[in-house]
């Protein structure tokens, strides 16, 4: 459950006009490559064009639960990302359709295990929650500074119902009051989730799980071209891994972020989902192995 | 080789008096747990206290090539770390002794085969490579933005003399004009040292040789209570480790850095030197072992 827009960006290297966004989509083309279906919940307006639902009914996402609104434009989201293409700032965020989202989870969805909620207003997240009769076996969320500032009260009951809470560092820092993200998880892991994943941009990704801690690094890439989407991609390889393998221990979800990295590292070697549309499993295969390549290595003891 | 000094520092937390400090006694604690004899070489003055140069002596750390000047004080730092702990503010710098430095290789150090040099003028790092009859095994050298801006032509040439350099990332970026640290590798990797490492900080390091690249990450920590020597620190147990199993291999330096890393990590414990005085080996295997957890992962294709 996500957004599926527009987006419009521009980097110190290129511009786009209007091309496919969302975090939906971008979770729906990272998930699709483990599991089939993945089950999209979103709205988008008259202008969201027919092709791209096809292309993504023909990669097993089901769009049953993608409202199509025939008299008002998809979501629109346009950036401008700095010269370090991590920081950026927002130039225009047309919500149209989103306005009014109220989610409706397909029937034919009832008994779905693996629920994914992408940043949205709280109380929408919290509303595909409450539709599912059975409750699914993993629930892993995400969200932002902006609804920790301006819905905290509903954020924090979101966070006792989800498993898994996705936020980058300063969002950790933001919730918490601590600067150390060691800190910072220990207290945000008694508001509910029972993992924690801090997500550091091209300083990787930390897993927290009770006392454990596990470290996942970004790979090092000569150049990022494009950002937007990367947290959903990573998003969306961690829950399609777990959905795939139907195994949530602490030690599979250390997989499940390098497989959720490595989709990732695709995402921003072009503009939007470019890139994701483009790879096969036997790129993410050798991609895997460059992970592998980049963080193993022989210990003997002193 | 390097600095053996005071230091007096500020973080937002605490403060000390003058203690302790400089690269080479950093280096010295961190390599000697791995292997012995240490063979310094550096200046002091006549306020150096001898007890410290004797605890040195006791971890099997020679001090033949320590020149201490009788009418000189010895080199002084002071510091303010700022909230984030990884930024500072240098508050006062006192060459003193440091002005007039002229190292001297000992007769009874010829033959060594693991050199280190800790970041100073260039042209001193260069004296003392000059004076090996024999050129060590390996060089390793640090550096910094200083010497970049002030002595870019000296330090080039060093570069073309040792295997191993240390930068930190903005000190990649300061001496190629790339943002990328990929791109800022494979322009330094032509300039002489057959291996890069830059460290990041609390974000780890990247070891870089021909096409390849390794990650280590550094230990999440709930506090970093001092940061100073960190990187010193690093560099002892990276060089220590390879002395001590002889093997230069790019797969053995991934482990030389991870055992970099975990020195570097009791470092920041508490101020100066402290925590290195205390460890044990199996204070340093356990933390090794942390380290293998803490990146450790099954991976299964697609």
């Amino acid at each position: 459950m996500g957004t599926m827009a527009f987006d419009a960006i521009e980097t110190p290297f290129e511009k786009t006009d209007k091309i496919i966004g969302g975090s939906a989509t971008y979770v729906a083309y990272a998930a699709s490559n483990f599991v089939q279906p993945v089950q999209q919940i979103s709205i988008v307006g008259y202008d969201f064009p027919q092709e791209e639902l096809k292309q993504l009914q023909k990669r097993g996402v089901l769009t049953d639960g993608v409202i199509i609104v025939p008299d008002k434009k998809s979501f629109f989201w346009s950036g401008r990302y700095h010269l370090d293409m991590n920081s950026r700032d927002t130039l225009i965020t047309d919500l149209n359709v989103l306005a009014d989202f109220d989610p409706v989870v397909p029937e034919i969805y009832q008994g779905s295990e693996f629920l994914m909620l992408g940043n949205l207003v709280p109380a929408i997240q919290q509303k595909v929650i409450d539709q599912f009769k059975v409750r699914p076996k993993l629930i892993v969320m995400d969200t932002m500074n902006f609804w920790i500032e301006s819905a905290w009260e509903d954020l924090k009951k979101v966070f006792t119902m989800v498993d898994v809470l996705l936020v980058n560092d300063s969002e950790a820092r933001q919730i918490t009051g601590e600067y150390s993200l060691v800190k910072a998880a220990k207290k945000i892991l008694k508001m509910g989730p029972k993992f924690l994943i801090v997500k550091k941009g091209e300083h990787g990704a930390l897993l927290f799980h009770e006392n454990e801690v596990f470290f996942a690094p970004a790979l090092p890439l000569e150049d990022v071209f494009d950002p937007t989407g990367a947290g959903d991609t990573f998003a969306g390889g961690f829950i399609g891994h777990l959905a795939k393998t139907q195994d949530i221990s602490f030690e599979n979800m250390k997989t499940a972020i390098i497989v959720g990295s490595a989709m990732a590292s695709f995402c921003v070697e072009k503009f939007g989902v470019t890139r994701l549309r483009e790879i096969t499993k036997d790129d993410i295969d050798t991609r895997l192995q460059e992970f592998v390549h980049l963080v193993n290595f022989d210990i003997s003891l002193v």
